[in-house]
């Protein structure tokens, strides 16, 4: 590397490598930006990765969810490269499609090597192309796992506001979103509450860059459920549904009360996105899946 | 120096200083820990820094703030090694006593040199001392306002949860608390949200640290503020009064809204610790503070 740390955080550098940098105005200070429109009705609508889902191939996976009431379906990764085989089996189905879960491309775009940034951003609008001929509402982004980047957590704040917001003006041409996803610490120290994924959306300043939130990592970074989906506000567009240790939500002794929280939560922003699963399962699926729709209804009605 | 970071860091470095190391069990995730205990009423009590107030010496600002309304006074940092003055003002006032507003002791305790880290916790046992000896309720601590550092986010996270939770046990002793206050990033890159906050308190495990929050810190840092008071909960022990420029609440345009929204979140967790002017003002003081106290109690009241 010959630039110094200073340098490597420049838009002047990330120009010189031909980066489109956009600077939006600093969002004005908002606290109340997020508040509910009290007029917006919640709903609560179901999705899953197709991982928990039971069944060795696509079609019979969708088969089940349509028959067990999920409305949407959320795609990996990896159907960057393979979307005329998603294309096909979708056809058939009566899902929709909620979010790409996609993941960090190994923390390239906020690497300490500035060549390999100029790779994240491709490799990150690769995916919203994906996300965009699918039909997602958006491509979750995490901008690095633990080890991906030895760069620390201001700088990583930075270069996220240096290159998200023009990435997120991208995505938004082509419809869909970037969703940051906040993790738990045991997976990435940048990003772990809501709240902080809520300000890093305001100062970006475009609809192209939103957010989402997992029970599971808020089960250990979060306080208050409820507080951290007040925090998100108007910035939520995804959910992820699991257990406090990761298997089916209800599997484990203290989701009800857990639940219930951040429904509250999700009902006084008036969320209508997608909950989508994300998790293991103990026991059998074909069991354990529809019980937990059952308690997450259940939840549900009583938040 | 003679350590490399990771020593530096280690507890072991610390005891070979003298340290006390107290490193508890880590707290369980606890995502509703800070719910609201739904039978616990909130209470509006007011309460104010000395210099908002009008007057030249103590008893005159004393007597003001009795005649105003105030329920309590918070004191000054350097009230620390001037006890007995304070102690003679404060003996002819009915007012009691709130916060002691302390701060970071130049970063010390959180130093990239060990041996000031060992000052750090010396000064801030001094602090609690003090604030013991005069009815405090907790003192007001800031692990590092910007440049008074060269260690990183995780770094600085890393020795407050190893050093904290031991003075946090030292306060309680002496019936007092450490509070944690989150400031916004042009004072303090470390420690900006209340959810952080909250969740460094969590983690501490120990009811001898707790937090505060600050509306107008807040105004810059929070998307909600609702929120930020669910994520802090229990945990919260005081909080700060300002508009969003930092002057009397209520003489900025937008602070209805904020206050009202704080507010709710306030009255959520059931909070009945103090609301304490630190704030500047537009005008004259003696119009504009009762102005602002009429202002708050009505967004109280409509909250």
């Amino acid at each position: 590397m010959t630039v110094t740390r200073r340098e490597l955080l420049s838009s002047t550098a990330m120009a010189a490598l031909g980066l489109a940098v956009s600077r939006p105005a600093h969002a004005a200070p908002a606290c109340c930006a997020s508040q509910p429109a009290e007029s917006k009705k919640a709903a609560f609508r179901l999705s899953s990765q197709l991982g928990p889902i039971p069944g060795k191939q696509l079609p019979e996976k969708l088969a089940l969810m349509e028959q067990w009431g999920f409305e949407a379906v959320e795609l990996p990764g990896n159907c960057v490269g393979k979307e005329e085989e998603f294309e096909k089996a979708l056809k058939n189905s009566r899902l929709k499609i909620s979010a790409l879960c996609w993941g960090s491309a190994s923390g390239a775009l906020v690497s300490e090597i500035p060549e390999k940034r100029v790779e994240g951003i491709k490799l990150l609008k690769g995916a919203i192309d994906t996300a965009s001929r699918l039909g997602c509402i958006g491509v979750i982004y995490v901008p690095a796992f633990n080890k991906q980047t030895k760069l620390t957590n201001q700088e990583i704040r930075a270069i996220v506001l240096d290159v998200l917001p023009a990435i997120g003006e991208y995505a938004l041409q082509k419809k869909t979103r970037v969703l940051l996803e906040p993790l738990n610490r045991k997976e990435a120290f940048f990003l772990r509450q809501l709240a902080d994924g809520a300000a890093i959306c305001r100062d970006c300043n475009t609809p192209g860059v939103h957010m989402m939130g997992d029970f599971y990592h808020m089960a250990i970074e979060e306080t208050s459920a409820m507080g951290a989906f007040l925090s998100a506000g108007s910035y939520l567009d995804h959910v992820h549904l699991a257990s406090k240790t990761r298997v089916m939500p209800g599997q484990d002794p203290e989701d009800a009360a857990f639940y219930q929280d951040g429904f509250r939560g999700l009902k006084a922003i008036g969320y209508h996105g997608y909950c989508s699963f994300e998790c293991g399962c103990r026991g059998d699926r074909k069991v354990e899946i529809p019980k937990a729709l059952e308690f997450l209804r259940q939840q549900w009605a009583k938040a």
